[in-house]
């Protein structure tokens, strides 16, 4: 069975991440071309790959050895993107978040949604073995009803203020792989609040930014979450998550890129990872695999265009939260629309 | 130097572990006598011990050679016997809460405080050497400015129902230990927001209390912190802390009682901690060590009866927000009749 | 820069391993063919990567494209095959050993290296990033002069005893990566001596073959070492080292493949690697990535012909030490015809 | 029930560890004298306990109300007061060894035994409760048939040239520790190697000692064993043992005396034991416990003067294992005399 073929669109820091795992040939799925704005980006990866590049996206739409897109550009132009290639046939892989605004979300939602193309968008938590394995276990009831979520994600250096000022804020662009992994780990949410501070840099606060957050969840099951996050963590990219339960509690630790001590007097150090590049090699390349298994098999994605309409409604329900001081109630339901979470009036 | 005398009155659980770390002559404490209003209690940790027992609190207070008297009896009699033991000379050492309400408990502290004696409470994190060689690191500028604190708090199983009905409820039953390790590590508090739910058990639903909670703070100095508790952990007794700053981040580790992994087919076992008695058997030593420290030096214990105070405020500041799902604003300040926190109105 | 070509010739378990790291086109190395003796094995790998595949291997020799090979055949037919690739040109990646007896080893590292091809052997710890951090870190001067060397590999099972009887020994196929190691890490040895014990399965003393192993070393420098092996550890597969030095000491970890734990009552527990390919994802890819390079930039491979003999050369040295009961000593010097270690006269 | 009474006689640091621990009352020992021959020394003990010193050791067996005698002088004065205090009708705790050669431990063991007192040699990892819990579960069989046993134990630096010269020799002094470990977890020995290096420390080579050392074991059934030692470890103090068997394997792991994590850019950080203080503030308390509840039960110590011989047969042994190159064969065998191995001619 032949791999499908992918194009990668927009070569910053994900693109290359998902143009190199394509590169090198998946199970299931390969690169055939990638394409960027900037000419020099663009043939220095095609180059580096052994493969064809571009800077008109058009042209990798034309091509029809071309069976799917992911789309790693500027969120801004994700729901243009992702609708003129699922137009032209092509199956769409999306970084998160979809659009910027909710209205847009739904609308790119629903136009690749009536092309009939596979839509996945890139929580790629979902794919990391170690998630896999203790999801699979809370599945097979081994851990009973869950009692408390913790979860952690936290980069190293906060990003340069250009960059924060286009990411649709401190929820929608880092809590919101938490709020995905929430709601897969446990189940639907009812309430949450959030709280911030700009503790680190004050640059971000001036903005009108937050650098450390910490957001509380409500299950429709009972059970109680908390999801800490920050820019500036200092020693370096934190993604840890524990569940306690029933009968059992997982603790998904932090695993070193380096697996040895150096022990000198009085002390035993090991190195940390960096970032999510030197966290999650397996993942990222598994999420492709994955998506392209959808598309031979015509089988739908492990996560989809709603579950990241449902992931940036409940970081919008967290900004909210946020700036009003508030609990935000929700009341979580599948609309005709698409809508999973329906923000209700905040309690007062 | 000879060893400061103690009594210890009470003998339930806490009160045993007093008796026997006492009973061992620390390097500046030892028991002379135990009392008990069960005599078959009071004689059975006498024999134990080698020690004189006695059902009479007025015999210990009469008696001369008794220098301080440790109360670890059910919390609404402490207000009592630690007036009555103060004014009769004897220095007090008290389990938490000092009361079950804020007014007996400035009064409490006012009454012991005109007695002039040392005056200390059972916070006995604060005498755990994990704890302290990190207090010491940030207090000594190595971790910088404080960005997020976090700590659990866990037991393995509720106690009984009835114990829960006199307990003054959870979050001064439980959190006030977290409350007091928030302001010790890393400064004044200036809101609390409470979060609970009877997800374990459902009796403890009924009568109107939680199992599981979630606290999250801010601090005066704009760092955030999130605490979390429960009365089910299921695996066994867990306290843990992490601080997170600008130059370093602290984490105190869970420590087991027993240091091997036993190694089967495909997995690799240790055993956790079970209570508070395996985790703790230096820190309930070391409170004890110091307290006869401060009574022979004539200093001021390291937990006075001021931050009881504060941290019952803070647990009654959490109370009141699970209470009205509202945040609870707070100005620390420092009253003349003892007040460290004074609630403020609700935020709307 | 193009990928060197590459094919596998025997496609058993480390064949496949070799063949679908290479079918994912490394960053230097790329497979193009596919070859074993039995066609259904052959021709299910090639369907597997998109591949073609041969029962031939004069068909591949016989094909320009083909730039090298990686030989991963039965022990007994590496010499042939190896010269004979050579001979065609073709660049010989080959598994170790080389050979089963020294002679045979000798001449095929003589034949290759007439060739002036490059010539690798699968030694792959030397290409593990634990390993590296730690080896740079030595020759950095970080540890200082090495006092102790620790060793332990250990396999979950013993294999068929239909295996073992073609295997050439326990020393030869087991120890014989930890003797490499050994040399890479600390220097020349001077004293072999080998314990060996058939305790785990009786069957394989029944053959005279051995299931456990100690071999302890003394090296040039004046410092111990200690290997210790295992067809049966039971619990799953452990490769880890320790360098005890002067100024550090480094102990390279039991990585998981999974990361995280499982807690119940009284217990926390994670898994433990099953085997080498959960171990060593990253090594095997890198080392034909590595070997590629060289190709491509004419360098000599990080593991050459005359490493393997040495690391043969010293499971020899084991082998005759179990046998007779005495220390082998040993005059590391590169003579003439490319032999590294020769055994002098065991002392009595 | 009262405490057993005893006397600490030689205040160095093992004196006044066992000192330290008596003088806070055991469950079941309590101490009541001090003695040294250093007046200053004797009488700072005695005043920071709190009890009577004297520099007259006919002093301490002339008191009837004591009943037991700790021996932590200099090795050479063992069998003289072990004897002394036996015959004196005091029950004795010695440390290791007995004495510097055989003949003399044999003699001392024989003296003490025609007495009838208790006698209990300072093996204190025998009342660990890391290796007691790993002891039970093998001799449950939840190990089953072992394999292989494996143990280091490491100074982080060498004690004084001065002292080395009056040890015994570094198997006598360090190795018997794990020799009596060995034969306590695995069984009887019936093959000891040894081989040293004086690689840290110019010094110890110089007086004809060593600093590094590995000892191989092959056990009565068949198990294989490897010890390695050094005085020179540098990063400091460790003690850490693994059993591997039919069912499972043990690790007993390198416990911290404090339990948290530093984390700064790139790294994590912990710290390890300095000492055996640092690692065994229960053991050694266990112990002289153990001894006094076997006084005061009539009962057998658990590790009786033949243990301690037998250890320092193995030791004797390994030393002579050492200085001629050849591994030693032993038959274990309960003599008449109390010789519990009896060496014989080392094979050639």
């Amino acid at each position: 069975m032949s791999r499908v073929r992918l194009a990668v669109i927009g070569l910053g820091r994900m693109g290359r991440i998902h143009a190199a795992n394509l590169a090198q040939r998946r199970r299931s799925a390969e690169l055939v071309v990638v394409a960027d704005t900037y000419p020099g980006r663009a043939a220095s990866v095609g180059a580096e790959h052994d493969v064809p590049w571009t800077t008109d996206i058009d042209h990798v739409l034309a091509d029809d050895s071309v069976q799917a897109v992911v789309i790693a550009t500027p969120t801004g132009t994700h729901p243009g993107l992702a609708v003129q290639a699922a137009q032209a046939g092509k199956h769409v892989f999306c970084e998160k978040p979809i659009a910027l605004d909710r209205q847009t979300t739904v609308e790119t939602i629903s136009a690749v949604d009536q092309t009939g193309v596979s839509f996945q968008v890139g929580f790629h938590r979902r794919f990391d073995p170690d998630w896999v394995a203790v999801v699979d276990r809370i599945r097979a009831g081994e851990l009973g009803r869950p009692y408390l979520f913790r979860t952690s994600l936290r980069d190293r250096k906060p990003p340069p203020v250009e960059f924060l000022q286009g990411s649709g804020g401190f929820f929608v662009d880092v809590t919101i792989h938490d709020l995905d992994t929430a709601r897969w780990m446990i189940g639907e949410i009812v309430e949450v609040t959030a709280y911030g501070t700009a503790v680190a840099d004050p640059a971000i606060g001036e903005i009108g930014d937050i650098d450390t957050a910490l957001v509380v969840l409500r299950f429709e099951n009972d059970a109680l979450g908390v999801i800490d996050n920050s820019r500036a963590a200092g020693y370096g990219y934190e993604c840890s998550t524990e569940v306690m339960g029933e009968h059992a509690t997982a603790r998904i630790d932090r695993p070193q890129h380096l697996h040895y001590q150096w022990l000198t007097p009085g002390q035993a150090a090991h190195s940390v990872n960096a970032d999510f590049e030197q966290r999650y090699p397996v993942a990222y390349a598994e999420e492709l695999t994955a998506f392209a298994q959808c598309i031979r098999n015509g089988t739908t994605p492990k996560v989809t265009g709603l579950d990241a309409l449902a992931a940036f409604d409940l970081a919008t329900a967290a900004d909210a939260s946020w700036r009003t001081g508030q609990t935000i109630s929700l009341s979580p339901g599948h609309c005709q629309e698409g809508v999973v979470y329906q923000l209700e009036v905040p309690r007062l």
